[in-house]
């Protein structure tokens, strides 16, 4: 797997006696066998291409997708608001193209766990290609299901939700993390906010915070230095919360 | 260790007897010791805390610290970015107040290595003693040196400068770096990043990007959603680059 | 009328005799008389003050106030979203403070006319206060009125609303405004823009624009050039449209 | 002159016998004469047409060009801090397009005067055009000239440069504004703006201001209210100063 750049992003899986092909000219893959990272190769067309080995950020950016995947932007500072970390359980619904389990995944490592619900078939299959491709699809669980009746995880750290109606789930995650554990949320819209805000409140989660995160890349001319002229705007408002303990009343 | 929150974030060890003191009023650690995350104390005040085990990005923020430090908002791209991960060895120089050898080291697991380089002795000792409290010293190796002259390391996936002047490292970063390794640096001033990107063309290094993350942060009331009324507006700039392999071009 | 500047800004009503008082120090006003814009004048502590001209935005931001005033950075775009121009009338409601009715009267000119309507007495004594102050009172006729019953004024050319709830005084605008017309308000959450916009659609409104305008300074030191630590991060989201002549229905 | 829109913004002069053709379809100018502003009209494909009266952003975002011109979001802010109001006489080098020129000219009414230098003849010829059109050119002074070796206006309130390399020109802006006017300048890049700040200092000017204005806008969509996709990232940084009595020093 690697990944030639040359302003655009090509991950590659190579195949001896295979052809690479684009319109900056072709390249074959036996040509790329065996030569270091960071090497700059030409294509047929004189097109310098540079292949290096792909980052996480490479490797979300790339992946096959149905659906719009959360950007790499946002999963950085999910990743800490969560506290994935190696040896981590981590539970997501619904998985969608499979971008955050990749994240995930990679984070958790081999004594970790990634439990990943997903009520459509074809959504389900497509993020385990994807997992398969990148060779992290052990470290995940998947699921065809909807979360709504309830899981049968436990005590779980952290719980990310990318559903559109995040709060009809807020029973099944109150169930499913340990006390204290954060939910995390993703929104594209200010109504969905408001809406997991006021039911939140009603389902015993506190310490909440909303947020996004804006990137804003710069052209690296060094004496010509400025923000590229157009940018993404918005991707979805990120919401994180505890479970806090609700003491029960005394009965009388 | 654990935190309390009300509007404020507070870390505290616990240690039987010792009374924790705030102006919202004081709370015994003995009261506190054994009660599950989540829960909700009321200071003899009668102020509300939470319980909870503190997220990397809590850990983050609380750091003790001389200087300014790098940011969850940033810290969380900057892993994408040099795709660490359980396993692998990372290199950063200066270590600072640790913010970031703390992130790094949280990720690398117990498998991997974070080789975290420092000129004062005042700062290492900080570090030291801020990753030692959180329990992730074993995971550091620190050196008390300048790594202009070069440092040991060799065939290392990523480097981050968080130093004034990166470009005197550039040296030193090519030949500790693999072949196609990440280097990542945060500066606050544009001119910094012009002196950067200059340098990084004359050093064999491509695919640059330069970067600011902002995060903006909403009030969290579901009828009267809006962002905060003030925003941090600036951190740093972050860029990051390849180590390419240049050609040796042939004697005649 | 004059301003001092040094990091602050502060607008002074010259009077023989007088003495500025700070914490800076004292100037006397004699002094002040007749010295030259721009000129340099140290307080008796020895701090540089600065006289000049106050302009528009330096006017608006030292506006006295008694509710949040509408910032600079919103204006200008209103002014051209309503194409405010010499000559225009314009009317607005609530007139609060009178930041927006100064920038408006400002604009018309002696030839235009800013209607302004405001339920509360204090705030219009104010308002009327502040606009005698810089002399602009006379091209500003204001009204102790609530716009909800209707106005008198007919085919004008752009109304403002600064209010809480805009939608209650749909109808009222639709019957001020000439056929296409700008309406333009501004709302500090999202709950009263969607709100707002629900109306807009069913009161005859249409070409609508949402917008927010996010202002960014820099620190203005030639090598070390950065954004300023923190900013504001929201005033209010401005709304605007235009009435739309609906076509009557043949009756059967 | 009147605007069509749908999604797009067209600005149309009608004239008898006239077609008007675009992809949505063809509508007759015959069809549009005489019928009021705020009307919907129908194209013969069926698709709804909405005629309004331009406000002044939509003539500046329609105005023709052969350079980028400077966006509404900026002009608003530029016209508050330049305090361009009825009867100004304003100052602008170059000219370009001409859609600074059109603001000012706008703002200034008949009783002020925006004086306007362009080197390219070109580009003067393209500025007249538009202002001709709009019908505001009687309020320019159009100027064929490099304003390096000087103008002959003299006490101007406010000056604006739109050229790559404003420091050049600031000795001609000294002679030319009044004690304590306003220079305002726009520049790509950050390395134009350090140089720009450099020459400042070294020219009599103060009280500087360095900011960039970010103009986010909102789908209207009242049950999903989320800000647009993408964004302008970026047109210019506005750097504003104020022209300062530098005190002779006395001849011993």
């Amino acid at each position: 797997m690697l990944l030639l750049d040359q302003t655009k992003r090509m991950i590659l899986r190579l195949e001896e006696g295979k052809l690479f092909q684009t319109h900056k000219g072709m390249i074959q893959h036996d040509d790329l066998i065996g030569i270091p990272w960071g090497s700059e190769i030409l294509s047929h067309l004189g097109i310098t291409f540079t292949i290096v080995d792909p980052s996480l950020r490479d490797v979300l950016l790339e992946i096959r997708r149905k659906t719009q995947i959360i950007f790499p932007k946002d999963i950085g500072y999910i990743l800490l608001r969560l506290s994935v970390a190696p040896g981590k359980r981590v539970v997501e619904a619904g998985t969608g193209s499979g971008a955050l389990t990749t994240a995930f995944a990679w984070m958790v490592g081999t004594t970790g766990k990634v439990i990943s619900y997903e009520r459509r078939e074809d959504m389900l299959a497509l993020a385990k290609e994807n997992l398969n491709l990148i060779g992290l699809a052990d470290r995940v669980e998947f699921h065809l299901a909807d979360i709504y009746e309830g899981i049968e995880e436990e005590d779980v750290d952290a719980f990310f939700l990318d559903l559109p109606f995040p709060q009809k789930y807020l029973g099944t995650v109150k169930n499913t993390l340990v006390n204290g554990g954060v939910l995390g949320c993703i929104l594209p819209t200010t109504n969905q906010v408001s809406e997991l805000l006021l039911a939140l409140e009603n389902h015993g989660f506190g310490i909440i915070e909303v947020a996004e995160i804006i990137l804003r890349f710069y052209k690296p001319v060094p004496a010509r230095l400025r923000p590229t002229d157009r940018m993404v705007s918005h991707t979805g408002y990120l919401v994180f919360a505890r479970s806090i303990v609700v003491p029960e009343l005394p009965s009388s």
